[in-house]
């Protein structure tokens, strides 16, 4: 399976008055790390859009292992966990300078029309993305 | 001249690691302060961009006067500082819950079309609240 | 169980491009969730913070039923899912004004030194705190 | 006078239903600024903290000349405006990546002590910094 990496810096806008990054956050960084994914396999979200397809978020499971802190340098990885078709699952992992892994997460989406929400099937719309997302998902 | 007011309860994700709001968050709360006036006036912002048109930010002065931390309460204080058919400039003072004044502000505003992002004149496409805004502006 | 319930205007600040309230954001609802379930059971996390402890969220699960868009209101439904007096887990439904439910999530929380980041138990620290939450957890 | 140049990537959370960037997030984007020409005049903004010593800002002046969208990345110039010892204006322009003007801003910054909050003089405090930014200021 392929395993994107993507480097965000904290800001300092992202931190609380606990002194870490504040948790919600962490939901921003995944989709940096799709955006990247999606470019890496040669697509770019922002061409699906302009068709008037979106692809919103239908849930997000995170866990919180570490601390990140503003200065530091994390590295998102993501991949595709499963995808059938239709629905997408994403796998992240969130890891800080000294490699210790500070987030895991999934999330799944869907490919609607931007005007009804009505889903669309990405293997019949989008038969390149449906080969690459095939080939290079979680086997 | 109309003085609206906004309450605006400070949230545990609008501070940062300094103890207080981030600054670019009392920005946020402008625009709560600008919906409030709107709305006591008798519109819905809305409703206009229902009809196609936006009414985004040409520019901002904001200074900080004194911090404000997770449990407080604000209230944001919004009124037509300037209003010339075409243009508006909202003015703001923030207070705290001691009634220290903690930000004061200024904010230009145009009204746009959507697609092109093109001007138009509020007096003329929207006279009703052309007719409110003169009424209750800084005289 | 006891059911907490806060009402939240979407902000303007809060929607993206696709026309609708952007997912993370509601995550930081959900805190406005356990701020005002911790108020309604008598206590104030800003002044267990003034203690030195602070309640970082360990995993958050939230699933997305329908959008939810500029000009509504949301309330957030909050209750204690399940809490051993170490550990909390809060549960949430959110719903817009014609009582959809848009968003379903539950989040687990420890309560930490802030300076170490150990864990401490409610039960011993906080045994107010802890006779509320074994009364008015789900039972 | 010495200019420093900050990439950044528009994100997808940073948009709003308008479908462009969301204002208020520019003033991120001005801190992203200040942590590159900090860095890049040999210091690191997180040192300083570590001393118990904040930079709040005092004011900011923004103007929008032109929106920008997802997919799209600004470079953030950023440079000394004055400087005296105690008060430090930085000038920003963003640029898009047909070199159009994007956003111009000032932000005035203080260094207080971040238990009271008291101004301290930088001249005095943090020599090092003081003789780097009287060199690199705009003369």
């Amino acid at each position: 399976m392929f395993i994107s990496k993507k480097e965000v810096q904290v800001r300092y806008a992202e931190t609380d008055q606990m002194g870490v990054v504040y948790h919600a956050n962490y939901i921003i960084w995944l989709e940096l790390g799709r955006t990247q994914i999606v470019e890496d396999l040669g697509f770019r979200y922002a061409d699906m859009e302009k068709d008037g397809i979106v692809s919103p978020v239908m849930d997000v499971q995170i866990s919180y292992k570490k601390p990140m802190t503003y200065g530091e340098t994390a590295t998102v990885h993501t991949w595709i966990e499963k995808y059938n078709g239709v629905k997408t699952v994403y796998g992240y992992e969130i890891y800080n300078e000294q490699n210790d892994l500070v987030v895991t997460a999934t999330s799944t989406h869907a490919c609607v029309r931007k005007d009804t929400f009505r889903p669309i099937s990405l293997k019949r719309e989008y038969p390149e993305w449906h080969k690459v997302y095939e080939e290079n998902k979680k086997q």
